[in-house]
């Protein structure tokens, strides 16, 4: 990591080099060194965070270092890519010395840690900086993939099966919960459940292999799945026509947009979702199910991938759904 | 790039997807896909830059998409490495609309580019985010050097002598300037050309063979050339006495440290150099110094290392300095 706040060196020495990798020297270098697998294409990703607008500032530290990785390891699960390890700024507002300082250093690394070893993918090096704006983190995830098979986000074809990952619309609801606009018809455990796919994104890094052996195409669902698999579409020229009782919804997901309808489509395109939208042919979806059961991931089938670019929602009595906002706006 | 602002795709395949390289997929997938050269070790590095902490605000764009990647390639040149490309995470204050809009992405985004070819290293992906704090920038750079080669921190051995490239503390002095601090026994050019040496750091890639071939450690200088050769040699717990005399100053920097003693501090902790310290064997100097010739890099031999922890400036009377604070805090 490279030096800038006074003692940075023993704040990087305390909590973040308990925590590193073997590539990252001890945090001590200009860089870290790896050894890319043989024979395999590597997959680069990078994805930041801000504090008020992808977090709330008083969020748990231990969240806040949990989305700021999970947000990258979803973008290589969904290219089909096993985590190589990550490199990570860390920009602390100016005042770090109260709110950001020791304990709460102790608790995000910690945090930091255990979902390094859990996802295999170990902190390389970084840099730490102190800012007049909010905490920020940004976070740069590298992963391999066997050459020439990463899963890419324009590939699906006519015919093809579009499938999701998990449910929709989770994260979004709870963020509405959060901010106090729904959540009236919820008990609290179902209200936190919630909640906590808002703050503790899933990203399907099981469902890799299965990817990589029969998905034409696919992305993570960050903003949105309406937004999302209309770029997806899109970049292939292709369209489709996705049913909104088709899309996955959690229980307490299902009871929300019972009790109030403009909620579904806050679900369907408010974002954080960090589920996997892909592409699968005709011939392959069967095997897919399987692999994706193996993984002990749910995967739903939501259409068919057609020629022609668009791509169409329909709500419970047949009719087009029309989205103010197609993907959601951290802005 | 993954999409956070409204309209940030058009934004996006505006500004920076006339600049990405081939691996960047045409910034419309979730991650880059780079097929490592085979035999090489990769080499990984990330700085961030915040306005106000490492550049001013009203900087112009192209000096501080200069300084951002090139912060950046100093770290891969001081491990030896050839750039392979880039990621980076923009974080654009909320009123983009106005100072940080098209007009200006214009600018950075072109400087970007033309830094990128010069430098070889193809931006490949990135991320961009509103922010309710100051403009940052995040970049992570790749590059390889050959398997088992890259040049560690580290690695410094007794009887090393010590090099350093370039000249040191113009960009110090080059902010003391720009602060009103110094700089009345100055022509306007040599004000100017301190400035610069702020405001466009130059990495010195070209040394990155030299290093590999005949360095046993290396560093660059970002923080003051005090505090990082006592980092390097401290990590391989060994020492040096450094006179003051040896450590190569330009012209500007000459008259003004004659002009204003106190400035010789300043000039030697106050951070910004982006030159490369190294450790190099007695019986490769010549070769060292033939082949930075060779790559036009300016080399000074500023003293040998020795037994003990020890590093020791002198002064021309033969006295040890101290340093109220030997690194710079950019804090």
């Amino acid at each position: 990591m490279s030096r800038e706040m006074s003692g940075e060196d023993d704040f990087i020495a305390r909590h973040f080099a308990p925590i590193a990798g073997q590539g990252a020297l001890g945090l001590r270098d200009d860089a870290a060194l790896i050894e890319p697998p043989p024979g395999r294409d590597l997959v680069v990703t990078t994805d930041a965070v801000v504090a008020g607008v992808h977090f709330f500032p008083d969020d748990a530290p231990d969240d806040i270092a949990r989305k700021a990785l999970r947000v990258n390891l979803s973008d290589l699960a969904a290219k089909g890519a096993t985590p190589l390890g990550f490199v990570m700024t860390l920009a602390l507002p100016r005042d770090h010395g109260d709110a950001w300082g020791d304990t709460w250093a102790a608790r995000f690394a910690q945090a930091l840690g255990e979902d390094a070893r859990a996802f295999a993918c170990p902190l390389l090096g970084g840099d730490t900086v102190s800012t007049p704006g909010p905490l920020s983190i940004s976070i740069t995830a590298l992963g391999s993939v066997a050459k020439g098979r990463m899963v890419r986000r324009d590939g699906a074809r006519a015919g093809d099966w579009l499938f999701v990952t998990g449910t929709i619309g989770d994260a979004a609801l709870g963020l509405a919960i959060i901010k106090g606009e729904a959540g009236a018809a919820l008990a609290r455990e179902e209200k936190q459940a919630l909640i906590d796919r808002y703050r503790r994104p899933q990203p399907r890094v099981a469902l890799k292999n299965a990817l990589v052996e029969y998905a034409h195409a696919a992305m993570d669902v960050s903003d949105g799945l309406v937004g999302d698999v209309t770029k997806m579409l899109q970049l292939a020229e292709l369209g489709a026509t996705i049913e909104a009782s088709a899309i996955p919804l959690s229980p307490a997901a299902q009871t929300l947009v019972a009790a109030e309808r403009g909620l579904l489509a806050r679900a369907l395109t408010g974002g954080d979702d960090y589920e996997i939208v892909c592409a699968v042919p005709d011939d392959a979806c069967e095997k897919f199910v399987a692999a994706a059961r193996e993984a002990n991931v749910a995967v739903t089938r939501l259409a068919r991938i057609e020629a022609g670019t668009e791509v169409r929602f329909l709500d419970d009595e047949g009719r087009a759904m029309f989205f103010a906002q197609p993907s959601w706006s951290h802005v």
